[in-house]
């Protein structure tokens, strides 16, 4: 076998064994096969594709290249959920305590965010104390004495796909559903969890821009994670405008404990609770999905994934005082109301602007070294289908740079379009992939 | 501009514009686009195309990356052949003589072959004394004076092919249509004739292994030659056998004055003839192709073709009376004697096996570096068509080595299939593309 017999066989549209899948991935990983020669493989798999079983072979191949956690210590069946990423996305935030304290083991490794907001990761370390980085042993006991723990992802997670992703990133070869799916689920597949439920978001601010890509990437997912031995369910949801009010990490924390206290913006809490129920029924402690998002309203309604979250906070060092005092979180010291200039109705609030905003506010990071302010961020006020008065504030953006909160506003304002036109709000739960 | 937005522009399979081939083909020649970004570009260019426009940039690009023959100072229309490769091919050797004893200027840069046998250029070199590498004004000088000269290429021909050709070597990217025109043509239309005369060869030991592929390749060359403003013209021949009797480089300088003296075999008369009387009335010199075919039947007839190629010999320093003496050219001192093993007709005769077995007796070279053999390389006695019986000599192999012969032999061996089937030798000029 050699690299260029491989590529050609691709290139000719031939279905490739998972022998001649490994011989390219470990090579390249191993760096026995040249760059040139792994983007030009690359290339001829986004124009001719890989077929379900390449995919599966390929994912496989990429999770094996890396440890694979063994959540073995752990008892019961351990639930995680994936997100696609999307702008004021805190639902993990959220629905962790939540699947928690029904009764669902939550051992989650996150990542920390590349682009314009935080991680997961990036968010929880707005707390306080809060340690992201702990020992193996104490993250096992942690969920077996709370019910939930979440820390960084470690580098040994699928090393081959962060090699052939940064590849990826600089050819064109990124938008490829057999090559996203593959490198999304290798690394979620080495995490160890039971069951996974997906949150495929599409939409202006989504990767997926179309309903249709994102049916099709979460019906694949669901089939690669399956051929794994894994429980899999996906949810399509909304991404045209953000999730809820708050963009920036310590806002999003002061988001998810006012959803956990019941009182949150609708849409964040809807959704978190539909995918905290489907994972309450993954998990076996529902007998439905149905039961499941009864159960998770409960939690929040008898205020049990709010003692959670506490739980989980403190068990990881955090300050779960912040709770009831949300001057003990960060926030930057700089602010600035973006005020709308004309009366009508949000016609549009374009996700990914506002995410880009946020980004500028130093919320983000654009490179692994940047810095993240953990206090700057947006605060939206008005969204889509929100009636407006010229001079109302549309949203506050903070910042703890002045210059920086200047640019943010610029591109903020762009986001929001305010018309004549009464529009209702994107739907935002579009369908369920089983 | 940057080099990702080309590469997936040209992935969707977009028409690209000549700046945007020139970013990609000059920033890669000068090192500002890294070869693993160039090869993904040529993967998406195999597989999505490059329309006549687009080749038609893609090639003066590459020609203009380096030096443009400037061939005013020699009088008269100059027209060049170009093959695209074969077998036993000693053609230039014998068109070149006829085309300029009728009157047509030969002014020609050849390469050195890289493969199983050698080059032109290499082919000149058998010849004791034979200079290949002379300054540029003894190069117009001599065309002036004797009406022909035929010089090695300079390596400042179109680099940014080399470059481009030798990271598709390595990437599975050779097979496309318009990288294989481009790379042929940008050499060509920087050696500054006037018209070229295409041989595109098919069968076994060409490229190109069918007729239909080797039209396809002839119209686009042509094409892309007159958007230069060449006068084109091609002819599809056959190279599913060697053509002649002689492969090798003295074996082959042999024949080419065997032709010349009217006693060479019939094929490669036959091709020489044709090639020479479309260059003749390309050139000017005839009315129509048949009327300068005619003429080249008659430079052989009467000897001025040989006669040009004595002063052709002798203009470079060359042993001109080799003409008459075959024994002042070299020739390996082992030979090997292939035997038919069994009786009945020759039902095949595959070029490429005899091409590589060619090869092994040191005929070419593997790489850069290797040192030809000129004296070495493969007589054939019988070719399709012909009637053997058991014990007959199907070809004599020659060598200075015991191993290689033996290694060649071997290989010959496979390439002759004797059954009981009368056949026809295959049509040699299948078709002329205007």
């Amino acid at each position: 076998m050699n690299a260029v017999e491989v590529i050609v066989k691709k290139k000719a549209g031939k279905k490739l064994s998972e022998e001649e899948l490994k011989y390219m991935i470990e090579g390249f990983t191993s760096e026995g096969i040249p760059d040139y020669q792994m983007s030009a493989f690359l290339m001829a798999v986004c124009l001719k594709g890989l077929d379900e079983e390449e995919t599966v072979a390929f994912t496989r191949i990429m999770k094996n290249s890396g440890d694979i956690a063994d959540l073995s210590a752990i008892k019961g069946r351990k639930i995680d959920k994936h997100s696609t990423g999307g702008v004021g996305d805190k639902t993990t935030l959220i629905l962790s305590p939540i699947a928690a304290s029904c009764g669902v083991p939550i051992a989650k490794m996150s990542g920390r965010g590349l682009g314009f907001t935080g991680g997961t990761i990036d968010k929880l370390e707005a707390i306080p104390g809060f340690r992201t980085s702990i020992e193996e042993a104490d993250f096992y006991r942690l969920v077996n004495e709370n019910g939930i723990s979440v820390i960084g992802q470690t580098a040994h997670i699928a090393p081959a796909d962060k090699k052939i992703y940064a590849l990826r990133d600089v050819t064109g070869t990124v938008d490829n559903l057999s090559l996203i799916t593959s490198s999304i689920m290798s690394k979620k597949l080495a995490s160890g969890a039971d069951g996974i439920v997906l949150d495929v978001k599409c939409g202006k601010g989504a990767f997926m821009k179309s309903e249709e890509d994102a049916v099709r990437l979460a019906e694949l997912m669901v089939k690669i994670g399956r051929a794994d031995g894994k429980a899999m369910k996906a949810l399509i949801t909304d991404m045209n405008q953000p999730l809820g009010l708050a963009v920036g990490n310590s806002l999003e924390v002061r988001e998810a404990i006012d959803v956990l206290k019941g009182r949150g913006p609708e849409d964040i809490t809807e959704i978190s609770v539909k995918l905290a129920g489907h994972m309450i029924h993954m998990g076996g402690k529902a007998e439905s999905a149905d039961e499941g998002i009864a159960m998770a309203e409960e939690a929040l309604n008898s205020g049990a994934a709010l003692e959670k979250f506490k739980e989980f906070a403190a068990g990881q060092g955090g300050d779960d005082r912040i709770v009831d005092d949300f001057s003990l979180l960060p926030l930057s010291g700089k602010t600035y109301e973006l005020k709308a200039d004309s009366s009508g109705f949000v016609e549009d609030l374009d996700a990914m602007m506002i995410g880009e905003a946020s980004g500028l506010t130093g919320a983000g990071r654009q490179t692994k070294e940047d810095v993240i302010d953990h206090g700057a961020g947006i605060l939206l006020v008005k969204k889509i289908g929100d009636r407006v008065e010229k001079g109302d504030v549309l949203c506050t953006i903070y910042s703890s740079d002045e210059d920086k909160l200047e640019r943010a506003a610029t591109v903020a304002s762009h986001a929001y379009l305010i018309g004549s036109r009464e529009v209702s709000p994107p739907e935002l739960i579009r369908s369920v992939i089983e």
